[in-house]
């Protein structure tokens, strides 16, 4: 059963805000109760800060001020740094950790209005070991991860902005099983700096929303650049291709039917729609994700591993990092290159299509807690340093969300936001 | 005038402990020594840590073990946080900064047997507003920048190795002037993790060394892999270009003779020696490095610039700062774009060519300390992410040290030290 939630978009409540309608003080009682009610459950949060969220709110409402981002409460998975609040990466090597300086996406929010209200669960340093946060939609269910804390407050109406990072599939795929929008951009376009590395060459900032308005607004916050008003219906009905992954076999039970069901509108709508092919070689970049992200993972946790190897997870050390430590300078390499001639080849594919659309997912989010999904579907894309949404709106078979994920071309971030508005709309309408 | 140094390299000091000619602390005691006699002209660090450095050498005698670095003191540009040990970033807003963990490059020296002596001063962030380091060569001019305290260290004969970054020119630019060893690996092969960010798809670190075999050892000890043994004997008589770039008419004195010596000096080997063109774009390359590093720079630097402006350098301010809040996104992309294309395009040069050579700086260290000399000649490397060593030997007209940058193929780091063991060896046997 997909639950209800009360929160209102940022959009509504800046709206709400600036009308006088009211307060951001509000705003963050709002979220602290609906976090109340809900927390005991769901266990997005890895650590709460009510306190400094009202006094930033009433300090604020003193200032005045139009920033863009003003009076709304945020989410921040906890490997973001944020100054003088705990910042753990989920590991028990970070107990206590506070750091003395923000992030440069959480500095970018702080500027802009926004309240930092607490740190989101995080799997061990955003890789798999994950922590208790459960799917607001089915408590036995996981919410995906590594984001898992922030796509779960999300869901759960807790707040109306989250941050995330992917590496492989931790944004997108927690946006499907949780229901909620889901944004990760093109890799280096919002800075990393103050955040958790763990492979340089593909760690990327993602954003949750309740709608793609919200994502564009926060994404022009995050790259200090203006955002686009998304207008889908100025946009020409799209050339849409459907490429299924040549993981297609792995999919469960409403994976492949959410896409085609997102297809079928939008051909409805008068997109075209198309089946295509990538070639082969597509097909490695998953393990070109696996890869990489493990050998530059294993030497950017150099300091954990080197003097507090046995506080690490055994998912950690017998995965990743056993990964990075077998894997060859020359498979490491041979993967990079790989993975850049697949990016190039990738961007011709915008010549004759405007987006991708592929699962997110697949399927439904799994029982359990111990396993935060498959991310099958996601590692490619994340090599291809593309920017992908994922659209919630199917139901599956056992009334979980699926989401649709929907990828751009490099750099044309908004233009996919505008693309993803005209494919929502016209799912919304034929639904 | 090159003044002579008494530090014998990292391998004969290996060489020396191993055989218990001297132990770890005898040679953290000869460093301390040299230390105390240059250091009030040359202010090369920023901080040492001379008791932490002895009891680490205590613990290496005690524990014996054959770390590859057993017992060679380091020196770390001060924006690579250090546990326990101040990093400053030569920022105002950092004083009495002490990180709790090791950068990623620190916890693998250690892990090697590498003993942290201090922190060498850096420009501001690593971008251009100087410290009070002086070239060892000469206490008027500049040792270059931004790595100015860990090239001057090595030439003023205090450590054996230390290490530094670079974004544009930062490396390979102060090796010409203190004529020290210099190199800058492939980019993304050694991780930046713990290092200060400016700009995420630039940003590289660099080792200092007396020789070329002691840059191979620590190269295989940051990127956790084996060395190679450089063998140049073994070497066929190497394919090389000369690309002396659009920016020729920018060479002070010197500058392109170095280059033509060790060219003329290989043609005597046996090389093959042509001069090359590359297509105009690659002009380019360098307002790429000062465009996508503002532009991410800036970013990167969101909490320092919000919370923090009046503590900032007007240099940083009106210079990179500004220009990074001036350039539009569709720039920033476009110079992203230049830049990919023009890497794959070099990666074609090496099936022609072994190895290029090229200024590392305009000549001899310019006179002056408010200002660390032109990168001109390194930006064009920093952008194609391909590595560079900068080889001492040349002598400018007034006597100061010019280096010759050599360049490889992206990824190829170690054949590139290779090579440029055999164009040492010819230009040392013909000089």
């Amino acid at each position: 059963m997909i639950t209800e939630t009360p929160m209102p978009t940022a959009t509504a409540i800046l709206d709400a805000i600036g009308r006088k309608q009211m307060s951001a003080l509000d705003v963050v009682e709002a979220c602290l109760e609906r976090i109340a009610a809900r927390e005991p459950t769901v266990q997005a949060f890895a650590l709460l800060d009510p306190e400094r969220a009202r006094d930033a709110a009433r300090r604020l409402e003193t200032a005045g001020g139009t920033g863009p981002l003003h009076g709304v409460p945020l989410g921040f998975k906890d490997i973001i740094a944020t100054a003088g609040l705990g910042t753990e990466y989920n590991s028990a090597i970070y107990r206590g950790h506070v750091p003395g300086q923000d992030a440069s996406v959480v500095a970018l929010s702080r500027m802009a209005g926004g309240i930092v209200l607490g740190k989101t669960v995080t799997c061990e340093f955003a890789n798999r070991a994950p922590g208790p946060t459960t799917n607001p939609h089915d408590q036995a269910r996981t919410p995906g991860g590594s984001s898992s804390g922030s796509a779960a407050a999300m869901a759960a109406g807790m707040v109306p902005l989250a941050l995330g990072t992917q590496t492989s599939g931790s944004v997108i795929r927690p946006a499907s099983f949780c229901g909620v929008h889901g944004f990760k951009g093109s890799w280096g376009e919002i800075s990393y700096a103050g955040t958790k590395l763990t492979s340089g060459t593909l760690d990327t900032i993602g954003i949750y929303a309740r709608c793609l308005d919200d994502i564009e607004l926060y994404r022009a916050v995050l790259t200090d650049t203006r955002p686009v008003k998304l207008q889908p219906g100025l946009q020409p009905a799209p050339r849409i291709a459907v490429w299924l992954s040549p993981f297609a076999h792995l999919a469960g039970p409403g994976c492949i039917e959410a896409v085609e069901a997102m297809a079928a509108s939008a051909d409805r709508a008068g997109a075209s729609v198309r089946k295509m092919e990538l070639p082969p070689r597509f097909g490695q970049l998953n393990d070109a994700v696996r890869w990489i992200s493990a050998y530059e993972g294993a030497r950017s946790l150099a300091w954990e591993k080197s003097f507090h190897r046995d506080r690490i997870s055994p998912d950690l050390r017998l995965g990743r990092i056993a990964d990075g430590e077998a894997c060859s300078p020359e498979q490491y390499r041979a993967f990079c290159r790989l993975a850049e001639r697949c990016r190039i080849e990738f961007d011709a594919v915008f010549e004759e299509y405007d987006v991708l659309l592929t699962p997110a997912s697949p399927g439904e989010a799994p029982l359990g807690l111990t396993h935060t999904g498959s991310a099958v579907f996601n590692g490619t894309f994340t090599a291809l340093h593309a920017p992908c949404v994922s659209l919630p709106g199917y139901v599956g078979p056992t009334g979980m969300p699926i989401g649709v994920q929907l990828v751009g071309r490099r750099g044309e971030d908004a233009r996919l936001l505008t693309l993803a508005a005209w494919l929502e709309a016209a799912f919304l309408k034929t639904r």
